[in-house]
């Protein structure tokens, strides 16, 4: 009971602190200059047993109350993680009509992830922060960091890919820049959330391994390097108890061993039961409903769990006064960190940095799969703008708003540029369109059924353009639809919908010529792979993500993108639908992650089995040479580190940005380790002929696993390999080292 | 031009500190520690043309926009007076069914001048400013200064009365508590709004001496003494020009004369010029309406006069960029002073202090209008719990929530203690209650119709009641309906509505033993009023009236209430109605303030008609004596002020409150002067036996009138009376001095 302890320490501050309070007219809760904790603490010795235990629960769709009569505000929260959400109405889901709600909507978090740069991350949520900040919301429902378990997860975009590291090194300056504006950030969704399907009751059964290891880091980092102020606990159920008032997850790890001081806070409706809510660890709940899970039902924010019954449960005696002051300390802490954070920036909206924000992630988040020259011809990408007579773009999201749909992410825009806005900039009249192929409106809980004919003319229509044009891009993908990229449901298959790989092929018949873009926020299965020789993944792209593109396709800007998941080739290929449907998508009570650790490149590595496109990749116009890496020692000791250094170079004629990748590898354990494991990544600038060296420092951390046996992370002395890498699956050299 | 020479001396000022700028990051309009013209005169020279225009019109029904870009938050405002209205939609008047937003109710503001307590106001302002401040509004629309002119205006229940001298007394401390919470109050309705029949377009034609000597002095108080950020133009016109975009209102006087440096709102919807709304001092215009003046029209917030036509005529040179400066930099000052302000408090909703606050405005603002004692029984008033063994409480107004209607003025509120809740905390079981009438919903634009068969069974009810009772406590007077105490239009005749008159002479033939309790915000004809043996004048009394009511009735307060307008006996002694209808209600296209300086009391003293009840007048249940008062000399140089004291007595049996008045009287001057102008009042608290000595200083100002001959205020040499009264019908003494 470690936070007992920090409970004492505190008080002891608080009295210590009071005489300083007698000096001014100021209450001590009230007062700027007084530490946080002797202000929490001064706040809740004022507070009736109502007023303590009103805080934890909802009084409207995004609002929770503080105190009115003590002048402690309420707090506001909104969804993200890619843009401020528009306001919504106070008790329904309906938009509430502002005309000052447009936002600047950012790339998608697995676009962020694979520009593998840190600073962008920063960038970013310091844009996303002054946003939020400006339209007065004191929580940022966002970054989510669940860990990409199978591509079919209709919730991945959202997410930072299928690393932990990566995901760690990515959420923690976007949290840190967020909170700079006084605007709490919510990493989402605590924990094991890895699928949609089911969401709100599938139980997961994980090893302590698999926990530790690969899905609880990133949460790990939120809290102890990114400093966040709250976390959402998630829907599904762990080990037969729902996940957002869990006594393992928020008792034991989230407040015990990381020592979280603030808020949990419910997914909209996660919350199942009051003793529950109140002993293990929710401290704030949200609701989806209030009126009527029957529409003979009066149901309102009162009858929430945390709400009158909760209120019921501390008086006859069945919750502890020290349970509802340590849930009312976290929330005050919370609304004294946003909503009364005198000290906070004004935020902004829409402006120059912020489109410049979103652009940079954009352009540096493409990743360019494969770009083969032919026989007769050099590769299709860059393109000249003077180079082709005709271009023929076609597919959907050419042109579709895709920051529509999606589920809570939905963003209402002030700018938005489609790829075919952007691609317009470049080759004007140039370019014929054609949709190719439809793909309904997005609609939730279900797909609008396109009719056969309407595919088929699509489809015949962008052919005989193809026949006719020197240069075909295809833009498709997935969309925000539900079954695709959408939240609370999973997509139906691998494959790419709406008929898109008959039109490929289609297109492939009449044209060679064929760049083939896919949009989405999930690897797709690619029957076509080898014969469309360019290919190009992008991602939800934000405001001006057609300009991102665009820039891109033409070579102003050199892709630097990396894959922040392994695409499978096929569905049977992925780890976690190796094993059946125990392992995915479960039975729809339980579920069990069977392939354990080996999650992503792990698997594919250790299982020697080779992805359509791995982990970690991703092409340049230009090409890197790498040196032979150099280590500090050959040998490390307990307590030390050592460093390896490498140099790269631009071998090309174009200026790029290339990420080496530090993999580490353990040559024996007692018990099974992935092949390697991330644990360092840098990208480098490098004009045509620079040469850069790069330094990484491998720390013991970096060669521990999670014993379960012992429950602590330990270094099993041995050989260890550390992998200078371009990719998972393109080490460009192999240094080993003795650990004692 | 005096506002060019305040812009080149702060130019100067923002010119010479720009080098501070550079040494912090931070860019100087969002540097606290710059002085506000400074960050002013810094953000303007960063917005584009289209940034310094947007700010001039609303964005929402209750919002105004800064500017995005630059991080300067939009402005957020609340319907006042009385209290903090609840949540609008964006863009419709419907309620946005908030649950957060229930305010404490303060008393209408006639009962706020009825208390003539200066140190209420400011509790008053206290406890209202900070629920506005937590609800997050950065404008409150209020106080209205409106002179009370004619019983029928429909909106006097929220202005101060008859008297400039006593509004300005009571609004300035208003608005000085309200701004300390960073909340603009916003002073209305500028000017001449004293009527809502044809409010607008009704053009009033006014003497310049009633502008200055009668109109104008309140809003000129809130402006030099209230320090007030704001102040909202009135719909109607005056002498031909719109009151909201009107030369001599707003740029001559308000920002010339008086040096005004904050912002000009419309009224909603009371701009009609984009030429005179941009080149006559109109700051900010909100509306009404977004879609359609016709059904056929999309019409939009652009479409306001200050909207793209404004920015058009600004590019075509119609308008002056100093015109588009000098706008900008107001609304600018009023967003760094409210929203921009860090230091101000975080405010509160619903406390104790608020509801005390609310509590004892209507407690000390309830007036007693009659007490008599009858041949065989002491009066009527207080009564004691035990005295009668069955009380009937009768009428609509005893149990209505007179929190609704009566247009932008209405509340939803956190509690609501009607007059018979609070008898019957007193009274218990021996309260019998009869509705005695039916008053109708509040409906906008129309009256409810009521049948004459339900009228004579609820008089017949009552009456059949009132037989059998002891003591009969008539609850009645207007309510919050259209064509009562409401926005949007004047009541239709000064008698009391609903056949009242008709319930009132019922009861008395059955029960003599009746005292009248008129609940209105205005006068009311009382042909009973000699056979009714006691009579209260309660107002529109917010949260906690029905408690203060009962305190009063009972005796737990003594009343110390005055009244803040005269009681004529009849419509035609009123100064408004006495010239015809061009005077009032006008042609319906103009309007002549015949009556010109001689308004309330001025007009019933001067021209010797004895009201119904005097201005200033209000029984308590002791007695005082008022000694001889003394001059500290007999002759006032020009430039010295003199004193006037005074001792004034308790000569009852229990405690209460005297306002002693000090009306100054000019024997002789070149122009009509009223017989007497009030120029200093004192509420003073006495025990039984008490007496207090009260000091008055007469200012040279105090003896001025405004010379319409030479446009200056000026006091002519000669003799003058000080009274000192208890109303301005009982003077307790005069004594004349020499002014040289």
């Amino acid at each position: 009971m470690k936070k007992t302890f920090i409970f004492i320490g505190l008080l002891s501050i608080a009295c210590a602190s009071l005489h300083a309070q007698n000096k001014t007219d100021i209450p001590v809760y009230l007062d700027d200059k007084q530490p946080l904790e002797v202000r929490v603490q001064d706040a809740l010795k004022r507070m009736t047993l109502e007023e303590k235990t009103r805080p934890s629960y909802a009084q409207g769709k995004f609002s929770s109350p503080g105190c009115p009569r003590l002048g402690i505000p309420e707090l506001w929260m909104s969804d993200g993680p890619h843009g401020v959400r528009a306001e919504i109405n106070w008790n329904d889901w309906g938009y509430a009509g502002w005309t000052s709600d447009s936002c600047t909507a950012f790339p998608a978090l697995t676009c962020l992830a694979a520009s593998w740069n840190p600073d962008l991350a920063a960038k970013y949520g310091k844009a996303i922060g002054e946003e939020a900040r400006y339209r007065e919301k004191d929580v940022l429902l966002g970054p989510g960091v669940n860990i990409y378990r199978t591509p079919l997860n209709g919730r991945n975009f959202e997410y930072l890919g299928e690393d932990p590291y990566l995901a760690s090194e990515m959420c923690v300056p976007y949290i840190q820049e967020v909170q700079k504006n006084g605007v709490a950030a919510c990493v989402k969704h605590y924990a094991l959330n890895n699928q949609e399907l089911w969401r709100g009751h599938i139980d997961v059964q994980v090893s302590d391994r698999a926990l530790y290891e690969i899905y609880l880091p990133a949460f790990k980092a939120a809290v102890q390097r990114g400093g966040v102020w709250s976390i959402m606990g998630a829907y599904n159920k762990v080990r037969g108890m729902h996940a957002t008032h869990h006594k393992l997850l928020n008792n034991d790890i989230l407040k015990g061993e990381w020592g979280f001081d603030g808020c949990v806070i419910t997914d909209w409706g996660a919350a199942h039961d009051t003793y529950e809510a109140a002993m293990y660890g929710l401290d704030i709940e949200m609701g989806s409903y209030t009126n009527g899970l029957t529409s003979e039902s009066e149901f309102g924010y009162d009858d929430y769990y945390l709400g009158k019954n909760y209120l019921k449960m501390v008086k006859e005696g069945k919750i502890p006064m020290e349970v509802v002051n340590d849930k009312a300390a976290r929330v005050l802490r919370l609304i004294f960190r946003t909503a009364m954070n005198r000290q906070k920036p004004f935020g902004s909206m829409t402006n120059e940095a912020h489109e410049q924000a979103a652009y940079q992630v954009a352009t540096e988040g493409i990743v360019l799969l494969k770009n083969e020259a032919a026989k007769k011809q050099p590769a299709l990408l860059p393109v000249a703008p003077d180079q082709y007579k005709q271009i023929l773009v076609v597919g959907d999201n050419a042109t579709r708003n895709l920051m529509l749909g999606g589920g809570s992410s939905e963003l209402k825009v002030k700018k938005f540029i489609s790829p075919l806005d952007g691609l317009k900039k470049y080759f004007g009249n140039r370019i014929v369109y054609a949709q190719g192929y439809a793909a309904g409106r997005p609609m939730y809980g279900r797909e609008e059924k396109i009719s056969q004919a309407k595919v088929d003319s699509l489809r015949n229509d962008a052919v005989e353009k193809a026949a006719k044009a020197d240069l075909v891009i295809f833009i498709g993908g997935l969309n925000k639809n539900h079954f695709q990229d959408c939240e609370g449901g999973d997509r139906l298959s691998y494959e790419l919908p709406f008929g898109q790989n008959e039109l490929i092929e289609g297109l492939l018949k009449v044209n060679k010529n064929l760049v083939a873009v896919i949009v989405s926020g999930n690897a797709v299965e690619m029957p076509w792979v080898k014969e469309v020789p360019t290919i190009v993944q992008s991602w939800y792209l934000g405001s001006v993500g057609g300009d991102a593109l665009a820039d891109v396709l033409t070579g102003k800007v050199n892709p630097s993108g990396k894959l922040p998941f392994s695409y499978p080739v096929k569905l049977k290929d992925c780890p976690a639908h190796f094993y059946g449907e125990m392992s995915y998508p479960g039975d729809s009570i339980k579920q069990e992650y069977k392939e354990d650790i080996l999650v992503g490149y792990r698997w594919y590595d250790t299982k020697k089995i080779k992805p359509l496109f791995p982990f970690g990749y991703g092409l340049s116009y230009t090409t890197y040479k790498y040196s032979k890496p150099v280590l500090s020692a050959k040998q490390m000791n307990e307590g030390e580190t050592l460093s390896v250094s490498v140099k790269v170079k631009n071998t090309g004629t174009v200026a790029g940005k290339e990420t080496v990748q530090l993999y580490i590898g353990d040559e024996k354990c007692s018990l099974l380790r992935p092949q390697k494991e991330l644990k360092g990544f840098q990208k480098v600038s490098l004009q045509p002929g620079e040469e850069k060296e790069i330094t990484f420092t491998i720390k013991p951390e970096d060669l521990q696993f999670f014993d379960d046996r012992k429950h602590e992370w330990i270094a099993e002395p041995g050989k260890f390999k550390a992998y200078i890498s371009s990719s998972s699956a393109d080490t460009q050299n192999i240094v080993e080292f003795e650990y004692k």
